[in-house]
């Protein structure tokens, strides 16, 4: 990969790469989550993916108004984490014939998911406050609350009866 | 890799092969940690990675510890989520050439590392619980405890000066 020794030798190139990783994320995030919702058999837990879908659709919008504030070219840059992450997530969607389990998995890859993009928004936040774009870290803290919030309703969903049947 | 297309069919499975996957993990950041000490400029920061080091050698231990109260084959299995993350993180250990700029992609890296851990180690323990072996969750609280604290000591790291010095 070696993005990081081509161009990055300052907080600003920091910034702008983290801001090309996590916007090719949370693309890649949008096409995977189509299957999610459909592997779901867990009413709540499909709402849930469902809901994630509409918000991801807005994060991208938002962080590209962080490009344009940032005066940064719109663009993705390779992420493996996420690729690798997705990786792993991606064989519990295509393959297990066990439903109750299945829901637990999808549950357990995408809180996967979620602790990425809630990392990488606690660094973009704390640089953009650091390099004077106080508006550019509104946006990011928006994205972030999402994702907390979806953990957070991920863990819910998983003990409110998903387990627990993948168990019995 | 599809490993849980062979072998996933019953939470008693999950277990085992999550509990292999965070073993395979915990193993390949055993790996490179120690040059992530060498790399690390800020004193805090390296006091903070050799601190971790010792740490995950202990993490280790008590994986093991919980494949034998569980009664399961202690092994790894390969884990494309780690391995992604870690090559990220590597990309900044090897090539950067600003010491205060690559202490803040150091910390961006572990963190990343960390959420990894405490979203896999939430999903064990409640998964633990639930299979009847709470003293295979009080071993996983202990790691995930220490998961914890290190992601809050490297955000406090790089609010005490790094991320200033970055950005200056």
């Amino acid at each position: 990969m070696g993005w990081w020794s081509k161009d990055v030798h300052s907080m600003n190139d920091l910034f702008v790469h983290a801001l090309r990783d996590i916007y090719y994320a949370e693309n890649q995030i949008l096409k995977a989550l189509p299957d999610m919702v459909d592997k779901a058999t867990d009413p709540l837990l499909k709402q849930g993916f469902e809901k994630h879908l509409h918000e991801t659709e807005g994060q991208v919008k938002r962080l590209e108004e962080v490009f344009r504030l940032y005066d940064a070219e719109i663009q993705g840059v390779d992420c493996p984490a996420i690729d690798g992450i997705l990786e792993e997530a991606d064989t519990t969607v295509g393959d297990a014939d066990n439903k109750d389990v299945m829901d637990s998995a999808l549950i357990f890859s995408a809180q996967a998911v979620e602790h990425y993009e809630i990392t990488r928004y606690g660094s973009l936040i704390a640089w953009a406050k650091l390099l004077g774009k106080p508006e550019c870290a509104r946006l990011l803290e928006q994205n972030l609350a999402e994702e907390v919030a979806t953990d957070k309703a991920l863990s819910q969903i998983a003990e409110s009866g998903v387990n627990q049947r993948a168990a019995a």
